[in-house]
């Protein structure tokens, strides 16, 4: 209303100074008031998680609420693989491991004869999961290891620009979930800080996460391997070495969180068991809490999978989030569009 | 000048709607832009080390400048001890250690004949010493381990609250470096993200670091234990336990701002050979950098040491400065004020 024709008369025929910059100086919050009147979740359909959130924001928002929380305490932490992103029919940086993998074969002979590498070569399923975890970290560290913090970021960045989903031929980038950039677009907006607390690999998250959620590199807490300083020629440089230093997952969660953020999060958004204990450590905190799981429902825009996954399993944070009132979405209700592309 | 009584009947008599919203928009910046004309380092004398820090300042944030760095790369680190605040004739967090040490020595009644302990029951310096290294780290773990998160915190800032530094009667949180806090204030003011990278403990650091700098929890770096995730008669927690997790000092700072930012400072704040690598990291990026050091020349209003002291040496990084042309301030020469008290 403010800024409508009939407004100016009122600042120009003022002769009050100082309200006169005090209007100036509110300009920027009166135009985000504006923009908050718009539907700031439009990918929502309307229902109780929509009204859920929108209420949640309001409330810790208004300075007249008992449930006002002061801005700097505005912490919501962000699962990434199924909570903004998808991670089916594999996590996506499973595929970044195998291609990985094949890249490098022409430099190791040996891996045409020795397992997990073998099966990634020769696309056998069966053999890769009879390796178990002690293939998985094998794979892990052939492919994250053994280069520069800035190499494994180009080498990152560049299959990110290259490699496609198969299912929807697109870059894994572009299955990004558009009513999730939505809330956190919307709690940026509301003065909340957002952080990315992911099972994945931190700086194979931080390659796209400004460009992708408006998050920064420094707001971004994951998995991570050793890095070790060196200097050679000269020049300093960060190793990657294989050997795990901190699995950003389960009961790690809250653990990242504290040692990253040294703040309990007033907000957080899983989708899986593996972030149980961070929407567990979220709710023991005091004042206004918000914890919310993403429900995969729907098979034919996204997928249908929970309790008897092995990528993304939802079961006993399922159990919890229905013991507690957490909110729980359903994608296939819920979500009026999935992914930003139609 | 633009809000002195002659630039109100522009913005009233314009019927341009849109140039009057873009000016009320544009308020805060200019009046951001008033308030930095006023001698941003007024506890600097003047001399070389104030200029290169104002004109360091002045070219990154020049649009026109060809040394401008967005907002988002303006990461500034600081170390702590000897750099931010006071670290003799101990670091301050020795002091903590002891304290605790004496709190808790009727529950541990073995202390009166167990070494480190007994050496601090009896304020026997030689026989501390004597334990070395190995007797640090259970002095360290006695004092800061076996508790949760928050427990730590209340027990940090209770001791805070009471304990004073012998030479100045005064908490230790009074011997912060005036001439710092407007450093920190001074680039805040320009866009610029500051952390805290200590070799002091994470959790210690935070406790203090938003009150006195102005830096939220989540920009501090620092030395952590191992934490672990409990639930207790159904409540979560985080349990420190004895085992060191990650030493943030010399080769581990640029390890530490790796790992927490995910992205090189251009400006980097230190005093000793802890901060020596930490500030060639900084220096190997690429654009404007800034690295400088705290030089402790004053007996007088604080204290002299350098190459020779085995807290806060300060000896190749000297070397390293003088070779490259980082700033060196000398407390004596260039600080106006030491301590915001007088």
């Amino acid at each position: 209303m403010l800024f409508k024709r009939n407004s100016r008369p009122y600042l120009g025929e003022s002769g009050n100074y100082f309200r006169t910059c005090v209007l100036l100086a509110m300009g920027p919050a009166i135009l985000a008031g504006r923009v908050a009147l718009a539907d700031p979740l439009p990918s929502w359909n309307e229902g109780s998680a929509k009204q859920a959130i929108v209420e949640f924001v309001r409330a810790v928002t208004d300075k007249s609420s008992p449930k006002y929380v002061p801005p700097e305490q505005r912490i919501a932490t962000f699962d990434n693989d199924g909570t903004l992103w998808a991670e089916q029919p594999m996590y996506f940086q499973g595929f970044f491991a195998f291609d990985r993998v094949k890249t490098l074969a022409p430099q190791h002979p040996e891996w045409k004869e020795r397992q997990p590498f073998k099966a990634i070569l020769e696309n056998d399923r069966k053999a890769l999961l009879a390796s178990g975890e002690k293939g998985a970290v094998e794979v892990l560290m052939a492919s994250h290891a053994g280069m520069s913090t800035q190499e494994f970021e180009r080498i990152v960045k560049d299959w990110l620009a290259t490699a496609k989903h198969l299912r929807f031929n697109r870059p894994f980038t572009d299955l990004v979930y558009q009513p999730m950039l939505e809330v956190i677009a919307f709690l940026r907006t509301n003065g909340f800080k957002t952080f990315i607390v992911s099972g994945g690999g931190i700086e194979f998250v931080r390659t796209f996460s400004e460009e992708r959620y408006g998050i920064p590199p420094e707001q971004v807490i994951g998995s991570s391997i050793v890095t070790k300083f060196e200097v050679r020629d000269g020049r300093p440089l960060l190793v990657r070495e294989p050997k795990l230093d901190f699995i950003d997952d389960g009961p790690g969660k809250p653990v990242g969180i504290q040692k990253f953020i040294g703040r309990r999060p007033i907000a957080a958004f899983g989708n899986s068991d593996g972030d149980l204990q961070m929407l567990q450590w979220t709710a023991a905190g005091q004042g206004p809490r918000f914890m919310f799981l993403v429900r995969h429902t729907d098979a034919e825009r996204e997928w249908t999978y929970d309790r008897q996954s092995p990528i993304g399993r939802l079961d006993k944070a399922l159990d919890e989030a229905q013991r507690h009132g957490w909110t729980v979405v359903d994608m296939k209700r819920d979500w009026k569009q999935v992914f930003p592309f139609k």
